[in-house]
């Protein structure tokens, strides 16, 4: 039998064993793990290294090896976030509808663990962390598949992960780590329908647009970020600028950070010089439209592509509409579904843009930075979705939870 | 441009039109199209008359000839249902979450519009106006491909439902027929990722089998039904007989009709043969185990295929067990995840069964039969969904949408 078959055949045993249990002896076993992580931070810094080395040998850039590095702060980090998760509130049990029929049968729907969630995710080790945590606390398995170049911290925190459920009341088979980080496995992930009831990918586009075309399994998207500001007529100038910089440059390598920028032409007219010398000021690079290259020497000629592209970087992309019309056009054509802002007086516009738009978040007056689960309040979260099933927008505990429903009768029969 | 992607664009296009549009709106839509559809019965029964004749020349069973067949009655009953689904509550606007950030953001979480709904489906042609109307009130475009037995009925449904929305505020784009009903439509509106948020097939386990190994588009699967009775030691024999009757067959062919029932050994020998008479005596066929055929001659013997099989029809499998353990790992096993019962005076049985069973509804001292959206007050129903993710049970109006996050502020950025 093949890793994979056998790490999601005891996955789904493990399941089966989780269901009922209490929130004290999840939190209790989440604990564990901050603990254990702790005490072991010498071994997963050491292990860590390995990763590090193999990855300067195969010349992995420093922003990958930074993604991948481990550190005290960072394991100190993993710890205060499970102590987090295990303040929040448990959603297991939780009675979503509840009807009393004329017959007397009465039928109760409750939030249940989804079963068995399979994450197939990129470089970060945190994840690892994150994953097991989460599906813990909801009461699920998981399997967790992540790439060859965390390896040796992967394994490492799994091994920690399972010394602190060896003393908890979890089993410790409902953490799965597939060790074998070769294609093949992967692709067992996205036909394992027997075991797992949902796929998770983190990371970049290519890894989610091979999850999604290939897997059979139920896939929860969490796509890339290609988001903009709307610039409108009434736009207040300090604002807008403060805005553009924030939601440009505090983090440009994260999917909530905009990439593009549209502006009304007469807005522009007024402020647009302003407006990308101070964009310029903060190191970003900007690839404009005819107009904008026209009056910002700086500027580089954007072409189609630039539309379509998520920098994830200082280079966002400026194009002059007509209107919040146009500007809904471009959006609903050219965004990921992500987050997107209107920044406008005009309260018909922003209304319009609020419900036009097609994305997990739309903004009036606000930087596209907050589409985040500890923003949002969830406390968590296993990433961002960008489709519209089952989650949308920042995922917390509630996107790992299904439901049932419970019917108790005396002898009911239908009619 | 192929049939599939033209009507996908247009129904893509009516669905950012659908946005917005408001319940009274959407409302008037659907009371002209179940005008139009009493208006218009004859030539509707004419129209179905042609997918008979075909449907008997190619050596159809008369139980999917009835499936197919639509008469006045049936017309009456699908504007009858356009007239309960116009008075259920609009679930789209209504809002699921709010915060207040203490830096002034205002989050709320709406309920919105999936977008375009795909909907595969065999023979019968009332899922054409169910799918329809469902879609339109929850402002969803749907584009619907039918299978070629119920071509003519479908092309003359749509034809009313064009006519309904032609004098209405509604698109008519909102509602695409495919009429190509070859396979190779099928195969591309898997991949129709491009226009379709969602797909859902009903009908067989080949079909519902087929859609979710080869989608790439999101699947909600409405899956099959091998439901279970389990009969526990202190079950009260008059409850049992009932519900074993009205579960077996009430309604065979239905996903929430029972196809297996489990006793323990010790009430199989006080009341099993009482039990097996009753259902023999209501015509139906009993496939046993061993312990089943050696007391109950009239049984056949069961082999290892009648525990995975829905019968849909006067047939039922029979198998004693241990205790009530046994029957929960059996029904994980060869459960579909539909519905399941326990009949027991025992509560801790009862809860343990409920919380252990892994399907979509459990009961306790009732008959499975009441899976159903009208039953559990859905008042419509798309389906019954046996997977976890987005829907699980009866499908109601709010299996079609979606939720967005709508963030206003005043110039809020990211700290």
């Amino acid at each position: 039998m093949s890793e994979v078959k056998r790490k999601g055949e005891l996955a789904k045993a493990a399941s089966f064993q989780l269901v009922g249990v209490t929130t004290e002896e999840k939190n209790e076993a989440l604990l564990k793990i901050a603990d254990e992580l702790l005490k072991e931070q010498q071994y997963i810094i050491e292990e860590n290294k390995k990763d590090l080395e193999q990855g300067k040998e195969n010349g992995l850039s420093d922003a990958v090896l930074d993604r991948i590095m481990l550190n005290e702060k960072r394991i100190k980090d993993m710890a205060d976030a499970i102590q987090l998760l295990v303040e929040l509130k448990d959603p297991i049990g939780e009675t979503l509808e509840e009807i009393e029929k004329e017959n007397g049968l009465q039928i109760k729907k409750k939030r249940v663990p989804i079963g068995v969630i399979g994450m197939i995710y990129e470089a970060r080790p945190n994840v690892t962390i994150d994953a097991a945590t989460l599906s813990l606390k909801t009461g699920n398995a998981v399997i967790l598949r992540g790439s060859s170049s965390a390896k040796f911290s992967n394994i490492a925190l799994v091994r920690i992960i399972h010394k602190g459920l060896e003393t908890s009341s979890l089993p410790v088979d409902a953490v799965q780590l597939i060790e074998d980080t070769s294609r093949e496995t992967a692709k067992e992930l996205f036909h394992l329908n027997e075991y797992l009831d949902v796929l998770i990918p983190r990371g970049g586009k290519n890894l989610i647009d091979t999850v999604v075309r290939e897997s059979t399994v139920p896939v929860l998207e969490t796509g890339a970020g290609n988001c903009h500001i709307f610039i409108d007529d009434s736009a207040e100038l300090e604002m807008t600028k403060k805005i553009a910089i924030n939601a440009k440059t505090q983090r440009p390598s994260v999917c909530n950070a905009i990439e593009s920028i549209l502006v009304t032409d007469s807005w522009f007219k007024n402020n647009g010089k302003e407006l990308l010398a101070h964009l310029h000021e903060n190191n970003v690079e900007i690839h404009g439209d005819e107009k904008v290259t026209a009056v910002f020497k700086e500027a580089k000629p954007a072409t189609e592509e630039d539309w379509c592209t998520e920098y994830l970087s200082l280079t966002v992309s400026v194009k002059i509409v007509k209107d919040y019309i146009e500007a809904i056009d471009h959006i609903n054509k050219y965004g990921t579904k992500h987050s997107e802002a209107i920044i406008t007086a005009n309260e018909g516009h922003a209304s319009a843009f609020l419900t036009k738009v097609d994305a997990a978040a739309v903004y009036h007056n606000a930087s596209t930075r907050f589409t985040d689960g500890s923003e949002f309040g969830y406390g968590a979260e296993i990433g961002i979705s960008t489709q519209k099933l089952h989650a949308r927008g920042p995922m917390g505990l509630n996107a790992l939870t299904s439901s049932k429903f419970i019917i108790s009768g005396n002898g009911q029969i239908r009619e």
